[in-house]
């Protein structure tokens, strides 16, 4: 089942079933009126929205045209976006880009930040950025929602806590990110808001290419219109989401609608691209002695997608556009 | 105006106002059924809440006795809640507790990560402690509720989105500390379910002692029914909330029900006492060699409350005891 949010003028938006093609889709707010609240109560709500999706499939049941740019992330806020960085390559290809040591612990103990969770970018709402010498960098990544997930949750316990996948940009201000970390406290400012695609699947569409905690498909990364990467997600991803979800209960609980990321997506075989410029930059510093790629600026557009072997899009697609940042005084992004 | 949530059976529980003495409230759920709604929606619904705590000080209004323990957390669940740490005497103190030197920009660029939010502790749930060797201990803090705050918010305009003020303890796992911070992504695991106070208070509660973006009163804390710490949480706190408003809001920008703290609150003077162990433990260290003060075990009570001038209790009183954690399949503690 694929859901989404449906801009209604509201923080939270209005949650829809959408049709497996993307193309068409069935309010759901009488099953529960936003995401949120599905998530909240999941085993109550579930099989009411299989039944629309399932309707909505088979042509019986009133359905609308869907435009993705009505659309908010699937989650307008979270009580929690929690982001880990699963993909060793781009660990290292990273550190190696800004002087810095992978941990010591690399291959044994996952990387997690906390990321801002009040104030989402929607799949196609424009990258406000402030200043361009901050370094904007996007990062293409895959998501798990989780429902209400346990202190000590086992790896092996991890998969039933699963509801939902996206795919996020995770924008980053590299030239933020020294300073920030060398203060000991991880990033903060560095993590500007995080954008969701227009869609989240429950995890039997993904039939066989979910497992183990992993996607088995291609993500793919347009920078500007031009294919700029489509690594391989699973088998690169060096802690799959069960160890991530066990690694983040060891001292504390998830309340649902909890988003935990994989990190970049990034493979060791450099014909595969990059899923962030920060990566190429490194390549290019190892090749020739300095970056010639430059971080984001206005203008320039970033899409990303996964499609399924059929190649049918699975979570629609991100697509956003980097802009000046204009301040306004009380009035938010999310109020319409 | 206070205000508080009282269990229910709900994720949110119910929004009630509490009588300036503590002892006695309203509901409130017909204005908003919850906090998070109240702030939502602060500008229309603020004044309803105002007559109802004004009817309620002057007993024109249906009231009932107020038992403490059936509070959660004002917010028992919030998008965001970044921790400051504006008491450099506590970041120089810890930093030599663990050996690591305080950062270059200590006083001119505020240290802040971000928490977890989708799980608080209420004022006087226990700790729930899996392993005592992670050496648990607490920090007593003064924090703010945000309205909806845009990025780029400056320190003058700042104050005109603080909408109400509590105390937390931000429990914190010492001894998960050193490995994680030596990872370079900041605090995870080491920081566990916050708690928060009783009362939720809006900043005219407090009167003078709200100034410049500080509240200049003691805050108290006992341990074992023992005084250990009575510092001004004002005149030390080097940067105010309005500097970590404007430092927080450079990149992004938080919705409302941003819950914003103070870090440890700590005076240089010893007689003051602590806030949290591991500033004891540095100065049996600088004192002896070596620390005689052990972290918390199970049955420790930790008691922080702030009075104003008159002796009054401003928020309630957070009220604690660390107990063993007991694993509960997929029932969370916030589902009564």
């Amino acid at each position: 089942m694929k859901l989404a949010t449906l801009r209604n003028g509201t923080r939270d938006g209005a949650l829809v079933v959408v049709r497996r093609d993307g193309t068409r889709y069935a309010p759901a707010t009488e099953i529960a009126p936003t995401l949120q609240r599905a998530l909240d109560e999941w085993d109550a709500v579930e099989p009411a929205l299989r039944a629309v999706a399932d309707r909505l499939e088979h042509d019986q049941i009133e359905s609308r045209p869907l435009d993705v740019a009505q659309l908010r992330a699937p989650l307008p806020r979270a009580y929690e976006w929690v982001d880990g960085s699963a993909y060793i390559n781009h660990i290292v290809l990273v550190r190696k880009a800004r002087g810095a040591q992978p941990p010591a612990t690399l291959e044994t103990d996952p990387l997690v930040y906390q990321g801002g969770s009040s104030d989402f970018l929607g799949p196609t709402d424009d990258i406000p950025l402030a200043d361009v010498a901050w370094g904007c960098d996007f990062e293409s990544e895959v998501c798990v929602i989780l429902g209400d997930t346990p202190q000590g949750t086992t790896m092996e316990e991890a998969a039933r806590h699963v509801r939902l996948l996206m795919l996020a940009n995770d924008v980053t201000l590299r030239n933020l990110v020294p300073d920030e970390l060398a203060k000991g406290f991880g990033f903060f400012g560095s993590k500007p808001a995080t954008a969701f695609s227009p869609f989240a699947i429950t995890p039997d569409e993904l039939g066989d290419a979910w497992k183990d905690g992993r996607v088995h498909l291609r993500l793919r990364t347009w920078l500007d219109g031009r294919l700029v990467g489509d690594p391989e997600a699973g088998p690169e991803m060096h802690f799959s989401f069960y160890d991530l979800i066990a690694h983040v209960t060891k001292t504390r609980a998830f309340g649902a609608g909890t988003i935990l990321g994989s990190g970049t997506v990034s493979n060791a075989d450099p014909a595969r691209g990059i899923s962030c410029l920060a990566e190429r930059r490194m390549r290019e510093i190892l090749d020739t002695g300095a970056p010639s790629t430059p971080f984001l600026t206005y203008g320039n557009r970033v899409e990303i997608e996964m499609s399924d072997a059929s190649g049918r899009s699975l979570f629609g697609r991100i697509a956003q556009t980097v802009v000046p940042f204009e301040k306004r005084s009380d009035t938010r992004r999310t109020k319409v």
